[in-house]
């Protein structure tokens, strides 16, 4: 059971954390980074098939060679956006931080762990998907705990991310993760305040019995 | 910036969470279902997209629909163990708890919502469900944290749960979500406790700096 006081701890994280694209140059404590990954292998999954795994960067060439492959991947979704009017938004926005951040962990899901019939697999086969972006969500959570910042990259084609990391075939690198200290967290979403995207509102969200009801 | 105690009491809902199956009749307050709602809501989502609707089921016959749904679903996969030796520990597993929950959601993600072009969904489309899974996660710790049980039912064919639910084609009804209170609940995930898996050791799925490393 929960006390009013842990429940106050548990909403205020859901609430705080935020998408960090700018961090300071100062280290993380390995401690930190441990309890994070406790936490994200503490997630759900499907059939408890634990499909993740943590590749943890440092290295400066690693890191620049990551940020290379996502920066070309924002310069070809420029061109998509070229008769929009979010275009010179777009521009403007930071949309990753992996050469600032001490650390990038590159979190990849396994599908064939657990084997052939993974319970509850058959049915909807990405629930391996979901079930690793419940461990980086856990993983946020923490981070945000910590007092630390943590932004999630998804700009880059999974082949340039395999080819750098060495990564099988199989395996699906869904999440660049960069983590460390900030000394900008925001209170608000930063596409919020950039005026990309407004927060709907949740009871437009909400139906009751059926879709639209 | 968080305490020591607020520390403990967000990396405590991470480890106590479980998948539940079992639930009292009890009713679930209306507001600890809209706190519920609330933290899913403030799931981070790609390009701030949220793509997530919440149907609210209470009617026993809309859940018995459901649960028809799951239970055909659950026996067409048994054929599927009917020469692995886990098929009779199959048979005994309780996959579902949606008759007995006095509240089930459906959880699902609009891949159409934010236009065409969605900040960062270009390049991995998926994107989409992965956010609406940190948005499951986030209700999950919550419900916990309130001291009710949750457990995510992924046994079931798309357009059954369209049919049933009138949800449109290009939705996706990703999960069903049963909420309730129970007086089991268990320290251990169940499918560890009923030895149908085993948690992995963590050391073992971090590497550093590239695949295997």
């Amino acid at each position: 059971m929960f006390t009013h006081e842990e429940k106050d701890a548990i909403y205020k994280v859901i609430e705080k954390r935020r998408d960090i694209r700018s961090f300071l140059p100062d280290a993380v404590p390995q401690e930190a980074v441990a309890r994070i990954l406790e936490a994200a292998h503490h997630a759900p999954s499907v059939g408890f098939m634990q499909p993740w795994n943590f590749i943890l960067i440092q290295s400066d060439e690693l890191k620049n060679r990551l940020a290379w492959a996502a920066d070309k991947e924002r310069r070809a979704l420029a061109i998509h956006y070229e008769q929009d009017e979010r275009a010179a938004k777009f521009l403007n926005l930071k949309i990753e931080g992996m050469k600032e951040a001490p650390l990038t962990i590159c979190v990849t899901c396994d599908p064939s762990r657990g084997g052939s019939h993974v319970l509850g697999r058959n049915s909807i086969p990405e629930t391996d998907i979901m079930s690793t972006a419940c461990a980086i969500q856990n993983m946020w959570l923490a981070a945000c705990a910590e007092g630390l910042a943590m932004g999630w990259v998804s700009f880059y084609k999974k082949s340039d991310i395999r080819d750098i990391l060495e990564i099988p075939p199989h395996i699906d690198p869904i999440a660049l993760v960069s983590i460390g200290y900030t000394d900008t967290y925001p209170t608000a979403p930063i596409l919020e305040t950039a005026n990309w995207e407004k927060r709907r509102a949740l009871e437009k969200l909400i139906f009751h019995e059926k879709w639209r009801k």
